[in-house]
């Protein structure tokens, strides 16, 4: 059931600072995933976990971590913003499936299959080819699935994505990508993906990052949300949500590790080009979490009610964290 | 308030298998604090982690971890035995004090300040000089206060743990020794220390080991439990438990890894000598956890009544736990 007020953010990775906690609370955010691994191996997660703890201890009256759809309420009902541990690639499990419950362990609640390239487990939106989910990520699947690891295929190529939907016994996640067919970026999903999400009672968030967007940093709120109002009507308006991918305040220094971490020596601009290799201006509309308020303005603008709103504002990302973050049974694992 | 049937080991080391397992079901054992690290660093304890996760995955009906309390309360109801994940050294925090709450977040309960040796944070017993706490032990004993992780001065030095017991906020524990009063090894414990630990709320567990009991291997059960007979007049009943250190099972391999680790390419003999290099040979009357109930008989023969029997077999280390295991205040860190 959505629940109104909550507004849940399904992908950011600033440059995290008193600021944007601050930006967060002004926006009403409730929750947020936030990435905190793009290529580093599970030591350095911990560390960049190491980070956030002081986050958290610093700033109790604006943030805090959440492991459960319980602990989203509580800091919902608290005035806090719970904060949600993610991977945007499978490093931090190395080629060790024992890592996955470790990384729950630690709160890690979704993790992709593979960023842009091809992983241990399944191939990225950038490779020529994609043979499918590999021998290891069936197992990891498997696991992420018994611990609730959240799939996410957000920078997944389109086989594996297929494939992911198709052998997780629970519902994954696409917390940040638009439709190709609004705008044809190799990081949007096809029609079939999204269909094929819904039916399994996956999740889609609507990315805000320009290269996602039709028009890009000129993408009008309109044209956004009248994308979400389609897609709705595609997917069922239950299955979508928010992923900004929002990545405010970080220098370009950072986008280009993004895009190479330690894979190449050579640039690859991914979604850029070498004119435009930064990180591209975000639309006015939406520049920071104080700007949530104004996307519930816009998906009302398209005619969305106020049940729908709140739903896409938040109450579905809940109901699926509720759905997704625990064991799979009753048994061993203790609910973190 | 102690709970009548609870049994609770302080500290073992077995060589695990499904035949202890076994075991402490037989002996009624409702929780056990198993040392997961020696000499491990970070990396190297969680290994320890993922070996412990395989075995909660094989034998649910047996073993459950408890993080809390009210997991040990619950595996007890459910016919379990209670897994408390514990380090004998230092060593996983390596030397970033960020480490500690990640080590509380995957579960570890127990820290000792040192093992034996000089640590970066504390002195053991078997150094010459005792210079007291270090800058850092000082700082992580703050920080394992904060998230719940109790300080352990089994193997510590003299006024190294007058000091911890000082400087805590919470009381600390020494989970497996005995009075040197009794049988005057290093390991054992003066009264000073047992008064000081007893008056700031702290936990003593009697070691079973044999090189800790009078008599060694020929020490007899009424010896035992006279000796703790004594140490409840000096202590106080509510300050006592049982802490085996059982190494059922193990070659001597691990003794002599246990006592050399990474530091040393030469032999050391620790409490052992070059005659008697190897495990010393249990006590008839405590061989494995199956013998537990035996205990409480021994406990009874020198005229502790029941009450005091479930405190000793258990009820103490389950307040303990209760007062011990989460934040120090409400706030930021979400009881894991």
């Amino acid at each position: 059931m959505a629940e109104r007020s909550l507004i849940v953010d399904g992908c950011q990775y600033a440059n995290w600072s008193e600021k944007i906690f601050r930006e967060m609370r002004a926006g009403g955010v409730g929750a947020v995933h936030v990435t905190i691994c793009y290529h580093e191996d599970f030591r350095e997660t911990v560390q960049n976990m190491i980070v956030w703890n002081r986050w958290f201890e610093r700033f109790p009256d604006l943030i805090v971590q959440a492991r459960t759809a319980a602990d989203v309420r509580q800091a919902h009902a608290d005035g806090r913003t719970a904060i949600i541990f993610g991977f945007q690639n499978p490093s931090p499990i190395e080629d060790d499936i024992g890592l996955v419950e470790i990384c729950h362990g630690l709160g890690a609640r979704f993790m992709q299959l593979s960023y842009n390239n091809q992983s241990l487990l399944a191939t990225g939106c950038y490779e020529a080819e994609d043979p499918g989910i590999t021998r290891m990520g069936r197992q990891v699947i498997k696991e992420m699935n018994r611990v609730g690891l959240v799939v996410d295929m957000s920078h997944s190529a389109e086989r594996s994505t297929l494939e992911a939907i198709e052998i997780s016994e629970r519902p994954i996640a696409i917390t940040h990508a638009n439709p190709a067919s609004w705008h044809p970026a190799l990081r949007n999903k096809s029609d079939t993906v999204l269909k094929a999400l819904a039916e399994s009672g996956g999740m889609l968030g609507f990315s805000m990052y320009p290269h996602h967007l039709a028009g890009k940093s000129d993408c009008t709120l309109e044209s956004f949300c009248t994308m979400i109002a389609r897609t709705a009507e595609l997917m069922g308006v239950e299955r979508i949500g928010f992923g900004s991918d929002l990545c405010q305040d970080q220098p370009d220094s950072i986008v280009e590790w993004m895009r190479v971490g330690t894979w190449s020596k050579e640039i690859d601009y991914g979604e850029g080009s070498a004119a435009q290799a930064g990180f591209p201006p975000q639309p006015d509309w939406f520049t920071s979490n104080a700007d949530f308020p104004g996307l519930a303005d816009g998906l009302r603008a398209v005619g969305f009610d106020a049940e729908d709103v709140a739903r896409i504002m938040g109450g579905n990302w809940l109901d699926f964290f509720e759905r997704s973050f625990g064991p799979m049974t009753a048994g061993p694992i203790a609910a973190a």
